[in-house]
């Protein structure tokens, strides 16, 4: 790791850049791959299987011999999904919005409500491991937030089928469409739909550079998504106290991800550099993939400031997805957090445990996102709906106001709406007057 | 407006179609004018402002003496404004999201905050009038969240200048940072910065195609949103009970926005269908914008349908921005609303309440996005990050669990990172026991 002691504050910018791709080419391979989908359906998504994940399919089904093979995983995972999802129901399920009804004026009453989008897609990486996790933290505020139809995408391995334990988990939620493919073409699937897999409004998930950038096309016809995408990254903020062990292990974490992971340890001591440069060194060892980790810290950064005031400034500016503070009195310095995905407090709050299992999402907003994005939650799952009602007298109290407002912006028809209303309750009164 | 009399549900897809654009040339052309503003910041500006709004500025600043003729608008301007901002002020301020912590295991503690984005940037356009309300309804909510930088661009009016009432309403709410720039040239400034207009995290506000393309362009650079862009529309469900002249009305404001704005009318009973055109005929003539009205009505649609329940399984499909409902037992068929932006309840509830006044948001999800997009509110100036804290205790009781999920992933180094944890804690118990 590049070690960069008591940088200017003029420096920060520099030291804080993210590296930037030149997506030109990855993009119009991508369009031409949703464009085949598009036209071609699921033959096209039997020929990309074939060429891309080496297997023949017959069907993007899921077979039965699959399903009942989910029945046979291990206990020890089959613990570990149920109190991991468990733990992700309990936090999520106070997300769901409320409504509140408020009378702004006499007789205008005003209230919001959230509904569930009715169609959803996740999208679960395969590759080297099937990410078990990302579908507990998708599926699982996905049917809090009440999606009547979850639609799964995830790409077959070696044999051609989908992972046993995806398919447990997808049972232990009674999801039912499950459907092999991977890559641009399982996101083009559910943005325009197959014949066999359906279109959804919203697709979630993390994914390859071809997977995100599919997302992000088809995001600018119509279908939303969760959350735009870039390399994953962890920032930790360590004092004199940190064991720095603990500190390799997360930094390690992060790298492991992918080569291009971001890693930054902000540190106040720096007589911490040394031990941790050393236990990075041992832990990396033992890891089966020490190349990747090993490609991400060349480029990551050890950073040593004046104290940790600065060090929180400098996150701030960052805006990491995961912050780690591993100081004297993280609680406090957690308080004056502004911009990050998701903060880990304490020496024995290592990112893993929200990546698996205390029950945060994980599903995070990366390269700088965190400055004005919020991870998935419950509310990612619905849209919310404003509603209003106004009574004969609230349209009496607020009319002058519509009409005045209309008029200073030239939009007569607008205040037209509300003149045919006064009149036609003058009219009324003065029938009632008259009546009575 | 074309008539279209009980539908079949297989004719439902074609008749609620949108109309689609080729957005090419229009994206190469604002793509050309972001350039421009990376480039040479300010001064492209002011060429722009000379050659689209035919004025020559000598600077993007607001001038003292604009301010100084804010405080000159008419008292009945000011009244209308001030009881609009206290509907909207009043209806927002409920919508802060609160903190609750969950302890989603013994010894793990979760929560999450909602912290404001902290520079915002708000497009409030210009053209024939200044849009007041779209100034009212995007501040008071990025106030409300706390945006310590509120930045808004308009475009100057015929005589160089920045319209009192908008100038007016920037000081009521203290708002100083406003500037003269409009068109996609005014998002690239807030999206990218120039030597006077700061760059920022997030930009609102609606616009001309340009505007909304220029948006469109600058969220994938990393440059969030509020909304993806549509023209506006409205579909009103409407029974035998309601007054032809409300429901004409309503379709007018709709109409005279502009022509592509999209207008539906979904009738229960057959005799409306004539009184509404005559009604629309008679109101038409009044308008100053007869003839964007006019084009707009020519491609909306009467449709009939056989009961309440089919018209609002029909807008369900369609998923307007604005829904209005004018039927016996309104309040009723609202609960049945799945996919709307805003939903206007009985007869006395036309569009514009909610357009200026009432309190609810009047940035709405068009275009369909309102089957996975929510309007503007509070939140969308804010972002939630999740916490959280776990004691020697916590990962003791959840550290089997991430380990188990790690291994299934193959990620070792998150499985390394609570071992190295629950080693230390095996150390120190049994440190403890042989001192003790």
């Amino acid at each position: 790791m590049q070690v960069i002691k008591y940088p200017s504050r003029e420096a920060w910018p520099e030291i804080l850049k993210r590296p930037q791709q030149d997506l030109g080419e990855l993009r119009r391979k991508v369009q031409q791959i949703i464009e085949n989908v598009r036209t071609q359906g699921d033959s096209t998504l039997i020929d990309f299987a074939r060429h891309y994940d080496k297997v023949e399919l017959d069907s993007v089904l899921v077979g039965i011999d699959e399903w009942k093979a989910a029945d046979e995983i291990p206990l020890k995972l089959r613990d570990a999904i149920e109190t991991a999802r468990k733990n992700i129901l309990q936090f999520h399920k106070g997300q769901k919005p409320v409504e509140i009804m408020v009378e702004t004026t006499p007789g205008v009453w005003c209230w919001r409500k959230a509904l569930p989008i009715q169609k959803v897609g996740l999208y679960i990486p395969g590759g080297t491991a099937p990410l078990l996790s990302t579908f507990l933290m998708l599926a699982v505020p996905a049917q809090i937030a009440g999606c009547s139809q979850i639609v799964v995408c995830t790409p077959p391995n070696k044999e051609g089928k989908v992972d046993p334990a995806i398919l447990y988990i997808a049972k232990q939620l009674g999801i039912t469409q499950v459907f092999k493919a991977g890559g641009a073409q399982a996101i083009a699937a559910m943005a325009y739909g197959t014949e066999t897999i359906p279109a959804v409004y919203k697709i979630f998930g993390p994914g390859n550079r071809y997977v995100t950038m599919a997302k992000q096309v088809v995001s600018m016809d119509g279908v939303a998504i969760d959350l735009p995408a870039g390399p994953s990254e962890v920032l930790i903020i360590a004092d004199g106290n940190a064991r720095p062990e603990f500190v390799a292990s997360d930094l390690l974490s992060q790298a492991e991800h992918g080569m291009d992971s971001q890693v930054m340890l902000v540190l106040t001591d720096e007589t911490l550099i040394d031990p941790v440069q050393k236990a990075l060194e041992e832990q990396l060892q033992k890891l089966p993939r020490s190349r990747t980790a090993q490609a991400a810290l060349e480029h990551s950064r050890i950073i040593l400031v004046n104290n940790v005031e600065e060090a929180m400034e400098l996150s701030n500016a960052y805006a990491p997805e995961h912050l780690i503070l591993m100081t004297e009195n993280a609680g406090v310095l957690a308080e004056k957090v502004q911009n990050a995905g998701s903060v880990f407090i304490g020496p024995w709050s290592p990112e893993s445990a929200g990546d698996y299992a205390s029950g945060t999402n994980h599903t995070l907003p990366t390269n700088g996102y965190a400055f004005s994005y919020s991870g998935v939650s419950v509310e990612s799952f619905m849209k919310v709906t404003s509603f209003q009602r106004i009574s004969p007298t609230g349209i009496k109290n607020l009319g002058s106001t519509i009409m005045e407002l209309a008029a200073a912006e030239g939009l007569e028809a607008h205040r037209m709406a509300v003149q045919v209303r006064l009149s036609a309750l003058k009219e009324k009164t003065e029938g009632n007057e008259t009546n009575g």
